[in-house]
């Protein structure tokens, strides 16, 4: 068997063992019930001195392989143990403070589905609705939130849908919202009580009526009823001579870069120490936490706030991809791990894309005196995983450039999470998107976890703000305008600034470009955007303190990994950055880790429904004065008897074929 | 012979024609000189008429064909003549103001970018240079720009570098900047001075001394002493079945986008007409102007501020886009026309490339509980220019979306503009690039005019901020928020307001979306960017005032196509949107104008040079509220036996060749 790299993904075999120990721990009695297993990142004092190791060709020292387990004993106690698998023993069991909960597993939410629904109270109010036949009820468990500091049961609030009556499982039941929302108690499916929903525009509510049939707003081809579909040619992505790069375990090489990609349960999959033309530059790049507050004030939609990472776990939600479907060319796979409540684990096949695109021009230059180019294309290297958030999903791409860039895109797309709403009414917090359905105002705020190492480990994060230089001598016509750098002496935030053009650099001081003169960097590029628009008192801000500020310094510790803290369901306080940015931590030229946040005010649009077109947002980290010149040169001159495009005008199937053929 | 459709580009016959009644309406002894001629766009009011009437199947009145033509009497006599080529006469003939410079003309350029360095003053300033054998002296004719309201000659200032002596016409000259700088009288070339460069830390000149040698950047292939050159695989994109998308004419159809294509001298190209499924929504799109200033406050570079479009023109200076370099796929080409001083036309050939691309996901969503998928890909119509202004490229995408939004993109590289600067000196307004060569902090501000035509010519132009709900009864837990909407009446700019989530919407109040039952429209989408640094007292501000700010919104008026004006060389003030956004305009449920101004501080980075990796800058224009549903629900759904993609691991040649065999 080859050798587990510290940085690849946990194993069956481990997860096995790990739930083992735990439940062997306990009488059966206790009926441990897993919610998510996955490896815990080795402490990064060992895995430096093993990463410099393998690059001289020595053998490394072991690092021992830790789990972490959440699991639920006698059905409400919440339990968190360490588990080393590499020796097979608990290192510590821990029973989390009351009102700590976990991330919900996908098992027990599809559970929770079934027995809403069937639970008399729930089947009593669904009568009330007196359904054409055929015509069922659907619901979507969501997280509870929180709106009281006194809450600390597990909840799940479920919000109800008419399911149309025309028999196919794809029905858009988010098209027919219904105005009643039950509240169970999680793991103990106690119920709670009824919320009903507003249908006009302030909070009144009314007890259940027959429902009124409106017609159903459908995405799924079978049942869209669009007639005339659009002829669309094929366009193929062949790579003839294999790809370009080379996936061995969870070590990747491409183009120059390389760097790991390990699946993970909760953030769906890290990248680790990517090097360039053979200098390091990020030990660590993930998606950290995401949270989605909803803009409608009204009970019990104040409360809708999820965390798409810590409430349930982007990488055990996330979706098979497949091949043509969610990618298109030569595809490299990577399958992820989920568990169920007994600890056993199951694959979740093809949950990572990896593949090379084409996208448009690098450079160029024509020197216009002999009409000679100079031409290189822009090959992307992308790795890709898609999560399913109950309607929602989101498409993370962390892209390496061929000019020792990276750029780490979001795509939002799935359904919009939508209310009932009376007919004529509107509501200044949300769009009516179909007959009776409004999707209210919200907001996606994603923090990503940007562990640098710019030439090493110890770096520096400066902000450059570009400013005119004053009117005088050396000045007369007011032209001048020049940097002016300011540094981050202490864990915190940086404002954005973008009419100053403020720019980000996470610097290595003790590294001098020797060209510039000035220190090696890579910038951080992140347009600036609207943050959590929630009061500062609110439970939406408390929790979620990363979403205040788009870009944050903490100095580097070990397992501060989530930008939220460890446990976001129903928590009252972000224990993340909320804590670790402490304005004390010395973190100038010392191990940092940079947030990123990106945010996006999600005003609804009635083309966004029933199914969204990808709305797209950017990260990008660029060598700053860190190479000593254009590091793409050698990158093969476009020319076409390599690239064998051809003339629409010449384009009948037989001669493209017959020019394309290798 | 095809009709000419009023948005075809222009003829050479038409050009022949024009020229030839100009040169006709002077004595021989005037020496008419010619610097552009191009059509005049028709005017609005007759041109709605033709497409009503060409929608409705009729043959639409013929509207007479107008060109304008710049040129030079008795060499220093600017005039512009407008003549009317369907009927054989001129207009109108005007001799512009005194100290009116007009665009100049690529071959002038090349003419005296040769006679500089053979004038004997400069011959006496390159000796004392002494290069070492085979060293020669290459110079860059640049715009003079303005920096004194009495001079009224057109003026040329050239940039001086050494071509290092390897022989090779494609060596990098702009590593290499020498320290002086004729200036020339244009047209006359009269020599008028020398201005000397700086080489320290502040504007101390000295006398031409012996050139120390220092390594030349190479950035060409054959120069660069790249030895290991990158394994790049083919990535082939190949359309068997031929492209989906149809060209006849001016006329481009795709995927139920409808709209014409122009090339012209000064745009580069233009969008004429645009519908998507049949109703229409850009009456026109195009570039207007760019302008360039440079920080450096140091004479003479305090002067450094290009107009690309209005100086020189960015069609006239296109590139000849080539297969497989340029773009790829299965490419339709269009070509540009460019004149010689004696008003002969000439073919720019490929100038425009249009092609179709698959950009990764449109939509998506899976059912969690079926784990059935809906996912359609982003499939993308791209018209793509390339212009190179000296030592400079941009590129201009304008890329068609399956899902009714157009996005606007611009790829700035090419070669820094370099100064010396001497060994060991660091400048607060620049970056060393190279040795002794520096490349000062400028910033790239384009305008881009979008002439919309939602549903109809009546628009209007909103902005809607999303603002925090009081904290009351409504919302007591203060996480409520919604959108403030406020109009534009009269014609003049919008701030930016990135911490607002400010969204710029072009609007029609006539027409009702029967859904969100709100006004049809479509977003601007423009990220917030650092404006013009110069002062506001300056003459790079009174020349670009569009440079000042980046949302602007002006009454429709025939031929205000430019946002600087229409003469920039050596102008003195902005007569476009300096003059047009007048604060009194009525403009809303009028014929209006959208401006977006894109601008990026370049601060350039040593991975810049020698030539320079694409930065990436975008305008969306996105449907909100305009169709009824989510516009792509037509498109086919993805799947592998249309795209035919393959896992990599079973990608040996010989298996992905048999796999993607149509």
């Amino acid at each position: 068997m080859t050798r587990i790299h510290p940085f690849d993904s946990v194993k069956d075999f481990e997860i096995r063992l790990a739930s083992k120990l735990v439940k062997d721990a306990y009488p059966a009695s206790a009926n441990v019930h897993f919610v998510q297993i996955d490896r815990v990142d080795p402490p990064k004092k060992d895995m430096i001195k093993y990463l410099d190791a393998e690059k001289v060709g020595q053998t490394p020292q072991a690092i021992p392989r830790i789990l972490y387990t959440y699991y639920y004993t006698n059905t409400l106690t919440f339990n968190k143990a360490l588990v080393n698998v590499t020796a097979g023993h608990i290192i510590t069991k821990t029973q989390l403070p009351h009102g700590t909960v976990g991330p919900y597993l996908p098992d027990d939410m599809m559970e929770w589905e079934k027995l809403c629904t069937s639970h008399p109270i729930v089947k009593a109010e669904i009568e009330k609705l007196k359904l054409p036949p055929g015509y069922t009820v659907r619901n979507d468990p969501w997280i509870y939130a929180t709106d009281d500091p006194n809450e600390r049961r597990p909840l799940v609030q479920f919000f109800m849908y008419v399911l149309a009556g025309n028999g196919h499982t794809e029905s858009n039941h988010y098209s027919l919202p219904l105005k009643f929302s039950p509240v169970f108690e999680a793991f103990t499916n106690k119920f709670v009580r009824i919320d009903y929903l507003p249908g006009g525009f302030d909070e009144t509510v009314t007890p259940t009526m027959p429902w009124q049939e409106v017609p159903c707003v459908e995405y799924h081809p079978d049942l869209n009823n669009e007639a005339n579909m659009r002829d669309v040619k094929p366009l193929l992505i062949s790579q003839p001579e294999g790809p370009s790069f080379s996936v061995e375990g969870s070590k990747v090489k491409w183009q120059g870069w390389e760097f790991r990609v390990a699946t993970s349960a909760r953030e769906g999959f890290a990248i680790y120490d990517a090097s360039f033309k053979g200098r390091q530059v990020f030990y660590r790049i993930s998606l950290s936490e995401m949270t989605v507050p909803y803009g409608d004030p009204r009970a019990p939609y104040h409360r809708k706030q999820a965390f798409d990472l810590g409430d349930c776990g982007f990488g055990v939600n996330g979706n098979h991809l497949s091949l043509g479907c969610d990618c298109l060319g030569v595809i490299k796979y990577m399958d992820g791990t989920g568990i169920h409540a007994n600890g056993e684990p199951f694959v979740i096949p093809n949950t990572v894309c990896m593949h090379e695109q084409d996208n448009g021009l690098l450079y160029k230059h024509v020197n216009y005196r002999t009409n000679n180019a100079v031409v290189a294309r822009r090959r992307e290297f992308i790795v890709q995983t898609i999560a399913t958030v109950a309607n929602y999903e989101y498409i993370i791409n962390v892209k390496f450039i061929t000019d020792g860039s990276i750029n780490i895109e979001t795509r939002a797309t799935g359904i919009l999470s939508t209310m009932p709403i009376d007919e004529n009414v509107k509501v200044p917090w949300g769009t009516v998107v179909g007959p009776n359905v409004m999707a209210a105002y919200h907001q996606h705020i994603l923090s990503f976890r940007i562990d640098p190492s710019i030439d090493g480990h110890k770096n520096s994060v400066v902000y450059d703000d570009v400013v005119k230089l004053p009117k005088d001598k050396l000045n007369p016509y007011g032209v001048g305008f020049v940097t002016e750098r300011k540094f981050v002496d202490r864990a915190g935030h940086i404002d954005q600034s973008p009419f100053t053009n403020r720019s980000y650099k996470i610097i290595n001081e003790n590294k001098i470009n020797p060209i510039s003169k000035t220190p090696v960097g890579y910038k951080v590029v992140i347009p600036a955007r609207q943050m959590i628009l929630a009061d500062d008192d609110s439970f939406n801000v408390k929790r979620a303190k990363f979403a205040t500020e788009q870009v944050w310094v903490t100095k580097y510790r070990d397992h501060e990994l989530f930008a939220a803290g460890e446990f976001t369901n129903q928590s009252q306080r972000d224990e993340g950055l909320g804590t670790w940015a402490n304005g004390v931590d010395p973190v100038r030229n010392e191990d940092l880790v940079v947030w990123a946040t990106v945010g996006f005010t999600h005003i609804p649009r009635v083309e966004d429904f029933p199914v969204m077109p990808v709305e797209i947002h950017n990260i990008e980290l660029v060598p700053f004065n860190f190479y000593d010149k254009n590091p793409a040169l050698d990158i093969p001159q476009a020319n076409n008897t390599f690239n064998k495009s051809v003339l629409s005008d010449s384009n009948t199937a037989e001669k493209a074929c017959c020019k394309t053929k290798i």
